[in-house]
């Protein structure tokens, strides 16, 4: 853009002006009542409101500032990586490697003490291992459920996904909260009686 | 969307499908590299990572929970509202009006303490009274100031646009930051020298 002297603040504005890009990330789902694809900002800000007004129904208290700094944070490596569609089974074999070197560059670009926080908030959501990312996790599987059951189900339609994966993926949502774990089997519910689902289950 | 049996629950997940037509509204500003007009939603995003990687250039001590719900929350009232472009002299005239109402009716969709909550912060973030509505204000004044640098200014190229009214309103920032206000002062001088203003200064 333009050199600023104090090198601490070159590396946040830096850093701040790269991640604008992620507005250009697209997702699978379709925001409601519109045929534009979400992408992975706008996504953030949503998830973020969804823990802000949400996280009295996680199953263990949770440190609200740093749930909210976990969804701020957990898409910003698509930036290079690109959005892992959830039934590519391929992406999902490269995808590890593609968002650890996505994380040194982006978060790279930070003062050093910033870019520790930040690689860790991601590494604690991709890990699952608190309160807070079991959480995050949860409303981060339950609103694209949403929009699936409002758009009739455009990623649900995607070829071979079976209403098994995506309950399998529900499955992880009682993780973190079991209220929301009732909303997301209400939706599997009610989109696999509506023949939302390519495949049906066999049974 | 369906019945939800809990009352509580069911006003918080209307309020979180309501709030995605956010990602509908757009802005005057054009994300970088594309003729893309910025929508609230992920301005939203945006802002709320400038206050988490930002927060340690405010004037005065901000609470970085209270400040982030402040920016995640601060334009949700454009649902209803619209987004009153900062130049619309006209518009800002109607603008406390419209977005009261927007208010009342959003917010209302709540459980009352959640609706109280998110209401105070918005009426914090308007009255510019308190160190962290400052800084949130001096964030939301410089993001797109880059955005119209990076752009050629399409904001700036409207009608009757001075460089003194975007200087006068760059001066909001030094009350929420002065190093902040520093990269603002440097980025109308670059606009100004670059001619991106359609009626420049008469001096």
């Amino acid at each position: 853009m333009f050199p600023i002297e104090n090198d601490r603040l070159a590396g946040q504005i830096a850093f701040l002006l790269e991640i604008d890009g992620l507005k250009q990330v697209l997702r699978r789902s379709l925001i409601f009542g519109s045929s534009r694809r979400e992408n992975s900002a706008e996504h953030s800000w949503h998830l973020a409101m969804l823990a802000l007004i949400l996280h009295e129904h996680a199953n263990e208290k949770v440190d609200l500032l740093h749930t909210i700094k976990m969804m701020l944070v957990h898409d910003i490596v698509e930036l290079d990586a690109g959005d892992t569609f959830a039934y590519d089974f391929t992406g999902y074999d490269s995808k590890e490697a593609r968002e650890q070197a996505a994380a040194d560059r982006i978060f790279g670009l930070l003062p050093a003490d910033q870019s520790a926080e930040l690689r860790a908030l991601w590494d604690e959501f991709e890990a699952l291992a608190t309160a807070e990312a079991r959480f995050a996790n949860a409303v981060d599987r339950l609103m694209p459920m949403f929009h699936n059951l409002a758009d009739g189900s455009t990623t649900w339609q995607s070829p071979g996904v079976r209403v098994e994966f995506a309950a399998e993926r529900a499955k992880a949502i009682d993780e973190g909260s079991a209220p929301l774990a009732g909303l997301a089997q209400e939706i599997l519910r009610r989109a696999s009686a509506d023949g939302l689902f390519a495949v049906a289950t066999e049974e």
